[in-house]
This record gives C-alpha cells, sequence and structure tokens, in this order.
C-alpha cells in the first residue's frame, strides 16, 4: 500500500473525538485521557511486526528492524495543553505512524526506523516541559526539583508518574533508547504566522530559538491614592512599564528573528487605591544566536536599572530558566529541504521560536531536523488551532520523502 | 476637669491593645472586633448623662443637650481596614469623646453638641465605604446593588448587616440625624506627606477632592511569545503601560493638586510564554477642582484611544465610581484656621485627597469643616501609621477651640 496521507486527517479525527470536548484537546499527560491516546495510538500500529516498548520515562517507542542497526527516528508527542488545539503534538506522531506503515509494508528498510511518543512535552500539568526527550537527551538535571514539584491540586509529580508506571529516579535509564540512534525527523504546526504570511504550506527549521525567562520584582512604596502628591511617589508599576515597553525596542535594535515579550504583571497590593509597591513581572527573550540573546538580557537589565533609578524604586532579578540556541543538522536541513520542494515546490528555512523534543534529541548529539506545517493565524494552544487540509497532506507527503531520503543517506554512511 | 489631651492617647492605647495585633488594627466594620470597639467607645461615655443611640445604619450617636436644639456634630469612625493604623478614624472619635467630656463637665452648652461613630467608612469587607454617613445624608443611591454585594467569603451585605442589628432596607432613616445639625467637625489625621513636609502639626481642609474611578479592559490577542515576530503582535498590556506611565504627565499638566494613579493591571492569560490577550486596569484621578477633574478624565480617555490605535487593540471603559469635588464651609474653614493658629502658631490650608464621612454630611448642606494631624511619612492604612505624641495633643486642643468658636457661632446665628 502507497502512502495515503488522507488516513492521516481521519486518524487525527478520530483521536479528536476519543480525548477532546468542546473546549478543544485534553490529552494533558499524566491523565487518563492522555493513557486512552496512548492506547489509541498503540493499536493503530498493531499487526505491523513491530517492537513496542514504554521506557523508564513514559516515552512510547516501536521499532522496525532494518538491515543496519543504526537507527533513523520519528518523534512527537500526543499530549496536549488543557484546552489544546488538536495538532499540536499528535500530527507528528499520527503522521509517523504512516510513514512507518508505509516502509514496513514494502519490507525490510536499509537502517532500522524507530516511531517515539515522547512522554509530557507540554508540561501542562506540572509545568516541566519536554520531560521525556530530555530524560532520553541525558539533559534532565532538575530531578531533585522535580521530587518537590506539585500540581494545581498538590499532588506530587513522583507520584503522578508512578500512576503511569513510571519511577522518576529511573527516569534517566531512558537514554540507553538514543543509542545507535542516527537521525532523528520531527513534524510540527508551526504555531506562528510566518508561512501563512508567505502564503506557503511548509518550511524546514534551523533551529530552536535560545531562551532567557526571567522573574523581575519591581519595589516601590504603597501610599495612599489621594493622599500623595506624584512627586513623592515610588510607583513600582511605573518600572514594570517602561520595561515592558522598551522591550519592543530592544527586540527591533537587535533585528529579525528577536522576540522579547513580557507576560504578566502581578501588583501589590493591588487596589484602586494605592500607589502600586510591588510589580512582579514575567519576561521572556529568545533568539537563534546565542550572542544576539545575551546581548538582548544585557539590554534589558541595562534599562531596567535606569527605570529603577528614574523611579526610585528597586529592581531584582531571577532567571526562572534558560536554554541555547540549538542549531538543527545542516546536511539534515538539505534533505528536508529537498523533501520540501518535492512536494511543495517551495521551500523556506525559518527558526522555531517554541521549544521542540527535537531540541532535547540534537543536545545529546544526534542529527536532527524539523519540518513545519502552516498554521491558520497562527494559532495554536487554543480549540481555534487549525491548519488546511490539504497542508496537511502535504506535511505527511514532506515527512515520508524526509524519512526516505535520510534512511538512503544514513545506510550509505 | 479641663480638657486632657493625654487621657486621649492613652485611650488610644488602650483600644489599640483590645482590638489590634501584631499585624495592626483589625476593627474592620461588621466584625466582632469592631463591635468590641464600639463597646468600649459607649464605656467611655457613660456617666457623662448623654443620650445614647444606635441608628438605622449603625451609627452610634451621643446627645448633650443644649440650650439650643441646633447641634453641633463632632465626627469620626471606629472602623479599620485589615492590619490597618491605630489613628486612621479612631482619633476622631476619641478626641471627640474628650471633648464632650470637657463641654459636658462644664454644664449646659448653649447649642446641643452630638459626638458621632460613623458606622463602616472604610468599606473594608464589602468594598462600599462611607456607609453609615451615606445613608444619614441621604445619598445612598446604591441600596440595590448593596443587597447583592458579598465579602470574599461569599457572605451578602443585607445578611451581614443583619447580624448587627442593621436592616439595608430601613438605613436611609439614619438621614432624621442631621435634621437640626448646624455644623459638623472632624478630625483625622492626613494620611499624607504635605503637613510633614512643611513641618507643620495642623492643618484646615478645604475640601474633598472630587474623584473618578475607572475600570479599562485592553483587549489584544494571545500568542505564543516564541513564534510571533514583534510586528504581528497585539499585545494589550502595551496599551495598559503606555497609560500607566501617561497618567503622570495629565497630573503634571493639570498642575498642583492633580493625582492620578493606576493601582492594579491583571493580564490574561498571564503566563510567560503568551503575548496578554487582556490587561484590566485601574484608573483613580482626583481634584479639587471639578472642571479640571473633567479635563483629567477626558485627558486619559483620548490617550488610551490613541495608544489603542498604536497597538492595534481594543479598550473599553467602566466607571466604578465618582464623587464631585466637596468644598468645606467658608466661615468653619475661618473659625478652625483660627483654632490652629491659637495652639500651633501656624495653620496651612489643604486639600483632603482621601474621603471622608465629612464630605457626606457636607453634601447633606451641613456646614462642615476638617482638621488635619500630621503624619509621619504620610503612611496610613498599615501598622507603620503614626503621628508624633505632641502633635496628637495639639490635634485634640485644636479640636477642642474649634467646638468652642462653632459652638459661639451657631448660639449667635
Amino acid at each position: 500500500m502507497p502512502l495515503q496521507p488522507s488516513r492521516t486527517i481521519d486518524e487525527l479525527h478520530e483521536l479528536r473525538e476519543l480525548t477532546g470536548d468542546e473546549n478543544g484537546a485534553q490529552r494533558v499527560a499524566w491523565t487518563h485521557t492522555w493513557e486512552r491516546a496512548r492506547k489509541w495510538l498503540r493499536g493503530k500500529l498493531d499487526g505491523l511486526g513491530l517492537e513496542a516498548e514504554i521506557d523508564e520515562a513514559g516515552n512510547q517507542w516501536w521499532t522496525l528492524r532494518g538491515r543496519s542497526d543504526r537507527a533513523v527516528l520519528i518523534g512527537g508527542h500526543i499530549d496536549s495543553v488543557p484546552n489544546g488545539g488538536w495538532l499540536d503534538g499528535a500530527l507528528n506522531v499520527v503522521a509517523g505512524v504512516e510513514v512507518l506503515r508505509r516502509i514496513a509494508e514494502e519490507g525490510e528498510p536499509a537502517t532500522t526506523v524507530r516511531l517515539v511518543n515522547w512522554a509530557d512535552e507540554e508540561g501542562a500539568r506540572f509545568g516541566r516541559s519536554l520531560f521525556g526527550s530530555s530524560a532520553a537527551a541525558g539533559s534532565m538535571a532538575d530531578q531533585d526539583e522535580l521530587r518537590e514539584r506539585k500540581d494545581a491540586n498538590g499532588v506530587l509529580l513522583p507520584d503522578a508518574l508512578r500512576d503511569h508506571d513510571v519511577d522518576l529516579d529511573r527516569a534517566l535509564d531512558a537514554r540507553r533508547q538514543l543509542e545507535g540512534a542516527a537521525a532523528y525527523l520531527e513534524l510540527h504546526i508551526e504555531q506562528g504566522p510566518v508561512l501563512e504570511s508567505m502564503d506557503l504550506p511548509l518550511g524546514v527549521v534551523l533551529g530552536t530559538f535560545g531562551v532567557e525567562r526571567h522573574g523581575i520584582t519591581w519595589t516601590g512604596q504603597a501610599a495612599h491614592a489621594g493622599s500623595t502628591p506624584m512627586d513623592k511617589r515610588r510607583d513600582a508599576l511605573a518600572g514594570a512599564a517602561k520595561l515592558a515597553l522598551e522591550l519592543r525596542g530592544i527586540a527591533k535594535r537587535t533585528g529579525e528573528g528577536a522576540v522579547c515579550t513580557s507576560g504578566n504583571v502581578v501588583c501589590r497590593p493591588g487596589i484602586v487605591t494605592s500607589v502600586v509597591e510591588t510589580a512582579e513581572q514575567l519576561l521572556d527573550q529568545r533568539h537563534l544566536d546565542a550572542g544576539k540573546l545575551a546581548s538582548m538580557l544585557a539590554e534589558a537589565k541595562e534599562a531596567s536599572e535606569r527605570f529603577a533609578r528614574e523611579e526610585n524604586v528597586g529592581v531584582a532579578w531571577k532567571r526562572i530558566w534558560a536554554i541555547e540556541p540549538i542549531l538543527f543538522d545542516d546536511d539534515l536541513i538539505e534533505l528536508a529541504d529537498g523533501a520540501v520542494r518535492e512536494v511543495a515546490g517551495t521551500s523556506r528555512r525559518l527558526p522555531s521560536g517554541p521549544l521542540h523534543d527535537a531540541a532535547e534529541v540534537s543536545r545529546a548529539g544526534i542529527p536532527t531536523v524539523m519540518l513545519f506545517v502552516q498554521s491558520l493565524r497562527g494559532l495554536s494552544h487554543t480549540k481555534l488551532e487549525d491548519t488546511r487540509t490539504e497542508h496537511l497532506e502535504l506535511s505527511v507527503q514532506a515527512l515520508d520523502r524526509l524519512a526516505t531520503k535520510t534512511i538512503e543517506r544514513v545506510a550509505a554512511d
């Protein structure tokens, strides 16, 4: 049987029916609905003669043995955020199923081919994204911190994992899965507006942005809104407001591909009759170039200190999280470009703003590349997330072509 | 017995012990601690031969009959915010007790003299300040809305009032209390830094600022912080930040005595990985001049519409509350100036930024004036609120002199 991209669409609809509701996808990792999705996925691959296993971090693997032990991996994640979209994560694994079917039915491939459904890419329940892929990549350095992590109902992360037969203390044993991996391929919706604005169905991802994520606390003085003259105020909100606006200038001066976001400001006491005493501000900065990312951070820090002086308030920075930019494999980028051009005529290379499991695999030294398919209105993490059917079908074809080219390349090495 | 201002200080300490804790005063209206304070106050006036009553709005009254039925009123409020200061409100009533004692012990005064402890000036539990005084003034126009009002634990306002023998439906019957009132006097801490910055213990209040209080909703579009280019964003926080900063210019251009405050911004979804979709901003603007207040509001609205266009976001205004400026009585201001000069050498006239029960009484057409005593660091609504002992004693003396002068003036009319 040749590749049937329309079957991928049908199966995605089936998954949506099974694990979504009127508010969107509900496949949050470490929940019953997620297990239902995983079981459904297992059923789709039954009867193809694959070796199926679940590793110590909860990742699902299917292996088609080839003439060489060197393996080409195709990956994605079936978990979603609460009230999520039907494609983010699921497209990757369901398209991977179709590609694996096509390869399996043609007989023993030149290299081993494996499909992986990573556990908890989104981190929606415990705020720790890329769980399974970071365990497999050996980059999960925060196990001690994760032992204390609780969900919104106070359930500890290790207890929730145990309910799904995952022992946090053994999660790093998943590292053995990447031994012998020669390439990693991942398809994903873009989750941004770039391809749509260029009227292109598909793109090739150069890598994932480095991220600097900080909490900034501005400290002024609460004072009565009626009785405190303007020139006697120490208004914490003024510092946060100036920085929120300055960020746009910082991104602009850095040039194309730079993004800076202030996603929240929490004011205290936060009442109509008081000057703001403390403002807790969130900052997220991203760039594909490590040097430019460092410059953006330094500029924001300098600006914040200037604003603190101007407003006679205090400012303190705390790093929440950071990751360096991760550049995908040049050879695989070339192959992916070729695959996209063959199915869509035109290709476009672009960076990924969001992180993906592919970044963890790439950090582990496995040659990696991703394909992006256009997102309508750039929306994701909402039930409004969507992609045109013809673009979804093209994306399955492109992943298939890329898999073929990669197997040939690995086999020839 | 002559006036003993030091007794007022002792009694304020006693009240603090009885109704405060390590976090400050806890005399929130419609609570047990507030009732304890009211009972304590009643005890202080026992044995002076006064008529005591509680009106339909929960206000406590003590009446010393004079040769004329025309009454000079002295008022304050014993309720506080949670974790409040020891002086805001309580100073007024406890100093009033001392003045009433002095007058009562001198025999029948020329006019009737009454002390009132207004119920729920702060509105701390239900968010509705000036409860008792607005009922007595006949300006409580929001009874229907109050019937639905709940505290943080979901208790309905009418139910909480009933626990203190107040029937919301009858609260406006308290209006009869102001019949025959010829003057209203109120002493209060300044709650601002003006007198301290001029090194003056006492001031005379010209009136209370008019207030315009609005909720402003900025509406943009949630979008992924990593994948949404800067020029494709519709960031609601940008609108709120621009307005928060613009407010200072509006106040400055309006001139001395203008204050504008943005006390809160609530961002949604409020997460580090998303552009802010909605920002709910609070605005409070005050001025003693109605025309200037209206101009400040118009300027802020115009600016917000300009910012909404610049940022491609929506903006909607909703008035939360407003009150016109209230100017106190010219003759009483003169008398108060004289009283302050007699006890402190120098007087200073200044507006009040915060509202006070005196504003409600003045709105009801009763000639009204207030005295301010210096606040250290301008702090109030915190346990850090304080005033020097010698200034507190001067304030009791000034209130006493003002009461004497006012009784003489009313008797002579």
